[in-house]
């Protein structure tokens, strides 16, 4: 460590340890070893606005897949305003001053009434939830502020063109349309016939230049609802949210993604504006092209189009994210709910894309990647003691993560005896060295899953989207390459390497764990699914959208 | 429920549920039962900008003390920011625009210099905490910049007159002057000579008016160290810190009220002023006056000084609280440190100025409060088991807190039957009413505690000014006669109360349990300090300023 670096610890608090761990350099340019193959049809358009296209033609057939991945997602949200980034996700499908309108001058004055109802019905909404005998004068305000609001809702709806954005690209043969928000990112995607290129960068650099928040309130509804489906109503929606908030103290990764139900009940179409100017910059964005088309042309019209896309501004409101802070011992959340037991251990590691994180990948192909795995072996099929157990990474991969396993009893067996024969194993990792058969096989199966997720345009465009992001070594920047130079980092991993990480990071004083449990009057245990078994790299709090 | 609030119950999500612990109605005139007499003197004046002064007079002595208390505090923060409440109490220490500077037009334009030059330290120093391999050039410039931001806060500091504030006061007698802030609030208190009340009211209101935020990142230096010696090198700062953290998921009640150290690291003046002017408003003050005084004078002056401070703009942006969840399973978060071994149990209930918080208080005493409680009596005296316990209720009295007990083990004794043997004396108290004896006799202490700290002036400026917040049924009122109306809350309160209060609170699925322990390494216990007990009503993270 340099002197400099001294003294600057001293005045800076949060400078970084150096660790075993490091994060790899930025690539200044595409790796030219020979054996790098994947990616070698790559081709890296830079606008000058900051946005990145990664370019990826073939000629399999007259269709491409386009992607738009911003690095927005739950980790730059604050309390009050959680699950904003999954709103403004469904607000991209409404269409534009442009599309989606009859008439936008009309619509926005409506829209300007519907605001101001917002406001006023939810501030009068709040006030009397915090009021346990409302007068019957404050009861009947609110009622008459609800209709108003749903009247003026109403006015506004007139103007709308339904669905337009989505209708077009339909006749137009547009099909996979859709998005996804987790707490990482949200990405827009769609596949298209080839002919049908110039009318996709036109469709989607509209939209991000000029959404509109049209229906707002009708979605806020509509994900209400999506909440109480997926989580409310959803044992194991239930059981990562409790976990994820017993883990992260601090970090934005102990939201939920789809927002806590207050939170979404009162956001407004001006705070989704607002976050929309403030993270939806071209910097924050990558594009990715899939399929057949010419890419000098492709240039060309993307320089066109999404190169129109105004810079972020240099005096942009700086943009912090809270590290969580060191856990320093054991943590458990217990969830009471009438279903199937099941347990949710968590331990706190760094993210891609350094080693540890494939690390923890490969560890988990080992361990619980399909049938023939460690404990698949042992716990499901020799002691049947689990119905399933499952690794994973998540809740996102761009921010400190956790190294999860999810497991059920088989009936005839408690949560407790599960966990100890889990945590048994975990020590077991911590201290004995895989063998090299297993190794070797868990390498192999990684490697033929990564590449079979990349046969169809729509998987590669995605998973390149996605890797460009989470490889980069720093926010606003990306890694182009890191989806290939991870397989490579898992070709140099030894068994040393995954010792060295189970015993650093999968200790007791770092693990949480959610344990889902029926209420004690219930004396039942629900008969325990069919046995299954598997691993999932970069698992994590996805919302499929619209 | 009438049909109309279940209407709205459709459409609002969180309108209340009835409850047996409903919160009273507000007060509209002082309460005129003949035995309402420890606040007859109490004068209550309201500024028409909405701030609220309680005077009480008393001829003791020709001396008064002022409080002022803004509810405003760690609940009123988000992640990226907490800490602010604290951080702007420390900065209404230093002056205004008039007092405090020598030239305060050259002082303003080297302020700007001071801030510009912290956005770009901080965010360069935070862009290389995230970069294992930072270039020697990027060292270079961050060290350059830390000295030019050195440099900038020194050019600054020439135009300071040091303390000049805490001066004048000092030199016209004041003492006990000082400020305190909590999750709730933040409290600004000094007594002074009876001729001085002029000069308070002009001083007061001048730095709420006009606060200027000099040496702000040396304060912010000062109170990282602060957090350092209160909550890092403390263990129990530290037990609190974790267990408020697994007990809160989504309120700002589990944050630290300090501020988590990389949100203190990276605050700017310029984000406490907008604090400051989003929540220091009159309508959120209430101001306190107790000693020798004319009250006819007193209000004039008061009018006419802290009447002129602004009030709230109409169009104030919406502020709002995020509710926590309910709790649905019991949830532990162990603490590993070197130290005496404690446990803090922590269970969810209704906060003032309902029942269930007098109910709360009355039964944390008969259990806890002094050597011939319940549980002293049994936990540490006769089994020797315990070295201390205490209950209490926090983390603040505003929003929806805990009902704690915190308590070691003696020598020779684990957490774990330390824990067993406090929880079945919750089952029993959750089973078995107490005795009349017991609830005579934990009354008469509690009313007697309550008006022993009502004896000095400041005493009962403070308390009167902290009951009239928490004692309001909504955000933005006041109760000012809280404080005598929980005294008869208290003396209407049954052996069956206290009995329904714990049966519906003190439930397994609604308890946190922080555990302080040892590292595994660490064998040794330290041993047990000294046996005590007690209990306090309201116990809260309070930080003492200045």
């Amino acid at each position: 460590m340099p002197v400099a670096m001294v003294l600057l610890c001293l005045i800076a608090l949060i400078l970084p340890t150096p660790s075993a761990w490091a994060q790899p350099a930025a690539p200044e340019a595409p790796p030219d070893e020979p054996e790098w193959t994947l990616l070698a049809p790559l081709r890296v358009v830079r606008l000058d606005n900051g946005m990145t296209f990664l370019l990826y033609p073939n000629d399999r057939a007259p269709i491409f897949s386009g992607v738009i991945r911003y690095d927005v997602g739950g980790k730059d949200e604050i309390p009050t305003q959680t699950g904003i980034s999954h709103m403004f996700e469904h607000m991209a499908f409404k269409g534009t001053s442009r599309l989606g309108t009859t008439d936008y001058a009309a619509e926005q004055e409506a829209l300007a009434e519907v605001e101001r109802l917002a406001y006023a019905y939810d501030r009068l909404r709040n006030q009397l939830a915090r009021d346990d005998s409302p007068t019957t004068a404050r009861l009947d305000a609110l009622r008459e502020l609800a209709m108003q609001f749903q009247a003026a809702q109403a006015a506004a709806g007139q103007y709308v063109v339904k669905d337009e954005f989505d209708e077009i690209y339909s006749r137009e043969g547009g099909s996979q349309m859709n998005a996804t928000t987790s707490p990482d990112a949200t990405t827009y995607f769609i596949s298209l016939p080839a002919n049908r290129l110039p009318l996709w960068a036109r469709m989607e650099s509209e939209r991000l230049a000029d959404p509109v928040p049209r229906e707002f309130y009708r979605e806020r509804e509509v994900i209400l609802e999506e909440r109480r489906m997926r989580l409310d109503n959803s044992p194991l929606g239930r059981l990562w949210e409790i976990t994820m908030a017993t883990a992260y103290v601090a970090h934005p990764y102990g939201y939920p993604t789809i927002g806590w139900e207050s939170d979404i009940a009162n956001l407004k179409a001006t705070e989704a504006m607002a976050f929309y100017r403030r993270h939806y910059t071209p910097d924050r964005a990558v594009g990715v092209l899939v399929g057949q088309f010419n890419p000098e042309e492709a240039e060309a019209l993307l320089r066109e189009t999404f190169g129109k896309l105004p810079p972020a501004p240099e005096d942009l409101a700086e943009h912090r994210i809270v590290p969580e802070p060191e856990q320093m011992g054991e943590r458990r959340a217990t969830l009471e709910f009438p279903a199937t037991p099941a347990l949710l251990l968590a331990w706190h590691k760094p993210p891609a894309p350094g080693k540890a994180d494939v690390a923890a990948e490969l560890l988990g192909q080992i361990v619980a990647g399909g049938r023939s795995a460690r404990w698949f072996e042992r716990l499901v099929k020799e002691e049947r003691l689990a119905a399933e157990v499952h690794t994973f990474t998540g809740p996102g991969d761009r921010e400190p993560n956790l190294f999860m396993i999810y497991a059920t009893p088989q009936p005839g067996h408690t949560l407790d005896e599960l966990e100890a024969a889990l945590r048994e194993e975990v020590r077991r990792v911590r201290t004995e060295p895989v063998s090299a058969e297993e190794l070797e096989r868990a390498r192999k199966n990684l490697r033929a899953d990564t590449i079979r997720a990349l046969q169809t345009n729509l998987g590669l465009a995605r998973t390149l989207a996605e890797y460009a992001q989470i490889g980069a070594p720093a926010p606003g920047e990306i890694d182009p390459w890191y989806l290939e130079r991870r397989l490579h980092q898992l070709e140099g991993l030894t068994a040393g390497d995954l010792l060295a990480f189970a015993a650093e990071y999968l200790t007791d004083a770092n693990l949480t764990v959610g344990s889902l449990t029926p209420p004690p009057s219930a004396e039942e245990t629900p008969p325990g699914a069919g046995a299954r078994g598997g691993t999932d790299s970069g698992a994590s709090e996805e919302i499929q959208g619209t």
